[in-house]
Parts: C-alpha cells; structure tokens; sequence
C-alpha cells in the first residue's frame, strides 16, 4: 500500500486553525513543517504532498480573515521542500505546481535541483489553476479557458519531462587531466516548438537521480483525465465509495494503455480524512470538536468557492441547495458536490458542513482497527493502489494516523516496516526512466 | 566592513573544476554547498551570494563541455536556499534572479519564503538577462533591448516590494476564540497596472520577518545605476582600482539621493577575487596553478561570451584584441573589457588569461597581511563598505580567506567576532522598512 501525507499547514479541516493543539501560525512555522515531516518520515510514509495555490482562495476578505485554510498564509512549497529535504532522509517530497502560470524551463530546473538535493525524492503535482484570483496576479483578467487550460498543461508537462531528458546519465565524465567536464554526445538540445511554448533547451542542470521526478496529477473531468493518464506517474482522486474508486481507477488504466502507457506504471491514491480514536466515541468527539468550531460565513464561503465561485448570498442555511450554474472554474468539485447534495438530499448547511471538513474526500472515523479495516477494503478490491492521508489536523491528526493505523497496517502485512529503496520512485514501484 | 561570499560552485575561476582538490562534481552536491555555507558562518560573513542564470551560456557545445563554470550544471538557488537555509543559522542567503523571465508575484513569494524559512536572511540580486540563450527557453528569439529589459526590472523590483508590503506586520491576530485569524484591516490589495506588469496581489503570505528581503543589484551602465540607485539596498560592483571604486560609489548615492533616498542606505560591495597564501610566493603559486590549467578553447570561448559573443573565430591569440562591436547583450563588462586591452596593450591571449581568471574584478594576491591592507585601503577611503569574495576555487579559496584574512581584518577592528543580529538587514546595518 501507498502512502502519502496531504499537508495543508493547520491540517484539512477548515475550522482547525482554531482547534487548541494546533499552531495557529503553522503556515509560516517552519519547525511545525519539520516536525511533520518527521513524524511522516518515522511512519514511513512514501511522500509528503503540498497544495498550493498563487492567490488567496476568495475575494471577500471579511470572510477570509476568519480561515487559515484557503491559501491566506502558506510557505512557497519548493522553498519548503529544500529546507525539508535537510530534515529528512527518505521520504518523497512532492509540490503542487500550476502550468497555467509557470515556464517549464523554470519548474523543470527548480524540480531537477529539488530532486539532486534531496538524492532522488521530489515529485510535483501537476495541476491547472482553479482559483480564479491567480489570474489577477498573472495579469489576466480571467484564466483560459478550461480546455485550454488543459492543452497547455499537457504541454507544458511535455517539455517539462523533455528537458529532463536533454542529458544522458552518463554525460559528465569530469575528467580533470584531459580537461573534459561533460561528453558533447551525451546532451541534444530539446527544440520544441508548440501551441504554448517554444523551448530549446537543454536544462543547465546534469539529469536527475531519478530520471523524472515523479509526476502526480489529479484530473477528474474528462479532460482531466486524459491528461493524468498522459502524464502521471501517481493519480490523487476524490472518491467516496469503493465502486465509484474501483470504476475510476479502471478508467484512468484504460486511457493511460490507450496511450500506449503500462497501465500498472500509473497509481492510484485516493484521498482520505480519518478521524481515528482509540474507540470509536473518541474518534467521534474528535469529529465534533472540529466541527463544532465552523464559523457559518467561512462555512458559505467556502461551499461557494468549491461551486465554482457559485452566488450562495441570502440561501436559507436549512433549506435544499440552488441551482447552481457552470462557470469557468474546476468543473469536477462543482458536479461532485451538486450530485451528492441531490442524492442525499443535504440542506445548505449540511452541505457546507460536509465540505468543510472532507471537502469531497472520503471521511473515515473509528479506530485503528476499523481504519485500517476500511483501507484494506479499498486496497484489496484493487479499487486504488493507496491513500494520501488528509489529517484533519496537525500535527495531531498525522501522529494519531502515524502512531495508531500504520501499525495496524503493518500487522496485517499492509505496509512497509523500513524503506527499501531511497527514491521516491523505489517508494512507489516505479522503474526509473533511463536515457 | 561588509563580506559576501560568491559561490560558484567549483569557484570563481575558469579552471577551478580541474583543480585537484576541487570536488568536479560540485555544482550538484548538497554536501559541498553544505560545507562552504558552514564555512562562511564560521567566518561571520553577511551573506552567500548564489550567480545564476536560466541557460548555459553559449552555444559552442565542443567549448562549453570543457568549462564548469558556465551555467552548465548547478543547483537552481532558491530550492538550494531552502536547503541551506537549514543547516546554518545567521548568514544571509542570496539569489539572483532575472526580471526579463520571471513573474514578480512568484519571485516575491518565494523570497517572502525564503524569508520566513530562513527567519529573516533572505536577499536577491536583481539583474536583467545578458545571457542570449536564455531567450530561447523562454520562446523569444533574442532578449527585448537593453532599454526594455531595465524598465522591466525597474517596474519587477516595485511590484516585488509592493507585495512584500500588502500586508501590516500586526495583521495576524489569530485569536481562536473569537475565530479572527487576520484583521481585515491589515491587508490591502496592490492593484498595480503598468507597462510590463498587472498584479492584484495582496501575496498569500504574512508579511515576512525583514520586511523587504534585501535587495542587490550590479548595475554598472548609465540605465543600470539608475535601476541600482532606484532600488538596490546593496550594489556590487566591479572594479579595479580604489579611485575608480570611489567615483563609482559617489555617483550612485547622488543617484540615490537625486530620488529622494538615504544615500547611507546604500551599501556597495566591490568583488574582489583573492589569492592568499602564507607567503607572497605561495599565493602568487595559488595563481599560476590555476592559470596553467586554463584550456585555450575555453579561454578564447569565454573571451568572446563576455565581449556580447562577439565572433573571435581566426582571431590571432598573440595579436591585439580586434574591433568588438555593440551587441544586445550586456554592455558594461564589453566597455570595461574593451577599455582594459586598449589600455594595457593586452594580446587576446593575455586578455582571455586576465578574463579567465577575474573576469573583471579586482585580482588580489598576498598574504593575510597584504590582502587585509588592500581591502582596508578600499574601505577607509570610503570607496566601498565592503566586498564580495569571489574564492578562485571551492572549498579552498573560501577556507583560506576565513582562517587567513578575516583574523587578520578583526585584528585591525575592521570585521566582526560575532553576529551581533539575527538578521541580514542586521548584518548589513540596513533598517527594517515597517507597514
């Protein structure tokens, strides 16, 4: 089984900032990131995972000035890796890294020297901008379209992994006597020239100890899921039941073969959000403390935000969810959660309510045992390769998972015991792209 | 006095690379930057100071693949910032960064992180691209014209500092009971609309422990001491005599003060390129070992990259330099080339062997003692409040002027014995702009 840890500073929850044990400064905290990192690193966890986003999530500062979680106040996650990577030994270290905003020459340069530092442990997470306040910092008025979006970001990881590749591994001989630093056979120039980047290359940078760093993805519309199948090494899906991940999953192996790919060379790892308990009340009363600290504007806030930006303004809290129309932000959160509103039929405030916790993830409460009960279900299906763990909060959430289901795991065989390998790609099961 | 350290990753010398106790493989081993950071600490200095540039430069392959100095494999310098940032305590940290290809909001965000990692060391040189290749990674044929590149710079730098001061130092109340995590008061949008640049902002970060991260610039052309004077809290500059240093120096702080700033805020830094050996012989040994190692193809390569890549092919090594006309690319250091072979009576393959090794700066060789006098003479006359070590090879040259020369300037009242602040505008004795 694989295993990550989804770091967002104070934890996922929306309300955790707020919560007694967490450090309310934690964005911005960097022994809070190192602790974290420890103690994923001492469960043996195959990656750390950093969200990001190159805004704050939202316009109304009235209501943002009451969350930690909508990207207000966050270290820059490559940064955070390199200092990470100097407190760390083994564990992947991954970013989220937007191709709608960024130059592939500079996230393939900054990735490369990411996984040179850290001996072999980076990945990014390849996303497109959502949030529709990055574009204001970008100069746009708007983002493009989404399939734009998309077409730039396939694009974009194209020249990304071409310029990763612009050096062979054993270009640089570094002979002192005969004065030859590199082979000139050993590197060729990328020359790409396409519909969004023109790029010639090559990386000013020896290739990297694995090859590619890895690549994560996380498309769940249509588009996004043939450009995940595409690119990515390791897929990050929102999934609540195991038929709904198992049909995914299939989905994804399907078009990635298609493409001509190894549908067993892409994983799985659906989100998860435990609340775990040494009984099953007192993972309960964790749910509730949490919940119990939603402030209501931040709860609307943010339900309008996963809608898209939808206009949530003068709903009745108690009464069945609006239409809401399509916009031009990520459509996939939009249609998750107007379906499941229907399908349970979930007043505005339960609604918000559900998404402020898990935000669309799977919730799993109990205790060690049953935890890992849930998770071994969904492995054992083949419905997913893994889970990236969403700790409610930290560090408490990451050490209760760490220290209370990993071991569980183990005992059942699960998971690893000691790394066997030291790149994330052996982590993984993932064999290193040569050249 | 103030002291950087400049790290090339083998050294500041073109033939540093083949230098026996040189690591070849420096330029991507964490372990070596590790060890010059440490060594630099222990020495008190202000800061490192990371070169770098978003391309090899050049494009002669043959050539560039038996050089190590030029771009071709090195760390990016904010992933390896972030890196350092963990494995020392007070020495500030610099990258340079191009205005002409990068976005403000991600740079401003990155060193705003830096910042915050790094509690307050965080720094950057500013500088516009020179290097022609780096165009072609960015989808332009050639760089936009002199002119251009600086009014973008001018513009990058004020919408980097606008962003830095988005939000109040006292924003971030995070008061869990009453559920306010920042005051809305304390944030305001930066709503820039220019010529190069549109940024909402505000930076999704809490403003960070300096304020401004401290800002250096090597502008040395008419329009590059205007941007310096306008926006540098640290210029370095390159020069090879105290007079010339002086008039330097007092023509950017008129500059400076001409736009309504503290002339004392502005602190210049000459680099200075040392050879230090227990006796003068020994030193001026350190010199003829690296110069013999000089390859002429590099030399020649080299030569010309500086001249603007000015077309030296045929050219007679033994003659004069021949006629270099005005390129696109960089023109101080083609003037101050230029000027020196005419000046000196300089063959090109003088001229190559002088540019191999300073590349323009100041060349001092001696003992502890002479080399103290040298610097000190700069100092007292008020030409310069410091230096820019340039060691010609790594980690020697770097040792050599810690455990050599810096007891020799404490002896004489000239450096410090200990850090006395915690911060790089501490280091520097810059003040801390407050919002």
């Amino acid at each position: 089984m694989r295993l990550g840890a989804f770091l967002y500073p104070t934890g996922y929850h929306v309300a955790a900032w707020r919560h007694p044990e967490v450090p309310a400064d934690a964005g911005v905290d960097i022994g809070h990131y190192a602790e974290l990192a420890r103690t994923a690193e001492r469960g043996k966890l195959d990656f750390l995972f950093l969200p990001d986003s190159s805004a704050m999530r939202g316009g109304d500062t009235a209501e943002l000035s009451r969350t930690a979680i909508r990207y207000v106040a966050q270290f820059e996650p490559l940064t955070l890796l390199g200092a990470l990577a100097g407190v760390t030994e083994r564990i992947g270290l991954t970013a989220t890294i937007s191709a709608t905003y960024n130059e592939p020459y500079h996230s393939a340069r900054m990735l490369a020297s990411l996984d040179h530092i850290s001996r072999g442990r980076a990945g990014w997470n390849l996303v497109t901008s959502q949030n529709p306040y990055e574009a204001y910092n970008f100069g746009l008025p708007e983002h493009p379209e989404h399939g734009v979006r998309y077409a730039r970001a396939q694009e974009f990881a194209q020249v990304v992994k071409g310029l990763w590749d612009t050096w062979s591994d054993d270009a640089w001989v570094r002979d002192k006597a005969a004065g030859r630093f590199f082979d000139p056979a050993g590197v060729r120039p990328l020359d790409h020239h396409g519909e969004h980047f023109s790029v010639r290359g090559p990386l000013n940078m020896p290739r990297c100890p694995q090859g590619h760093p890895v690549t994560l993805q996380a498309g769940s519309s249509d588009t996004g899921r043939d450009l995940a199948a595409a690119t990515a090494d390791v897929v990050f899906t929102a999934q609540h039941s195991r038929e709904q991940a198992l049909a995914f999953t299939e989905d994804v192996r399907a078009r990635a073969e298609k493409l001509g790919r190894d549908p067993e060379g892409v994983k799985v790892l659906a989100g998860v959000f435990p609340f775990v308990g040494r009984t099953r009340a007192e993972a309960e009363e964790k749910v509730e403390r949490l919940q119990d600290l939603i402030d209501p504007q931040v709860g609307l806030g943010l339900l309008s935000s996963e809608l898209g930006h939808a206009d949530l303004d003068g709903s009745d809290l108690d009464g069945p969810l609006p239409d809401i129309p399509v916009s031009n932000s990520g459509r996939s959160r939009r249609d998750l959660l107007v379906r499941m509103a229907r399908e349970e039929g979930l007043t505005v405030r339960q609604l918000y309510k559900r998404v402020a916790g898990s935000r669309g993830h799977w919730q799993v409460v109990g205790t060690p045992e049953s935890v890992a009960d849930e998770l071994a279900d969904w492995f054992h299906s083949g419905a997913v390769d893994g889970f990236i763990v969403m700790p409610p909060y930290l560090p408490g959430g990451l050490e209760d998972f760490v220290d209370l289901v990993v071991p569980e795991l183990r005992r059942r065989g699960l998971f690893r015991t000691e790394y066997t390998g030291t790149t994330l790609r052996d982590h993984l099961g993932l064999a290193r792209p040569g050249r």
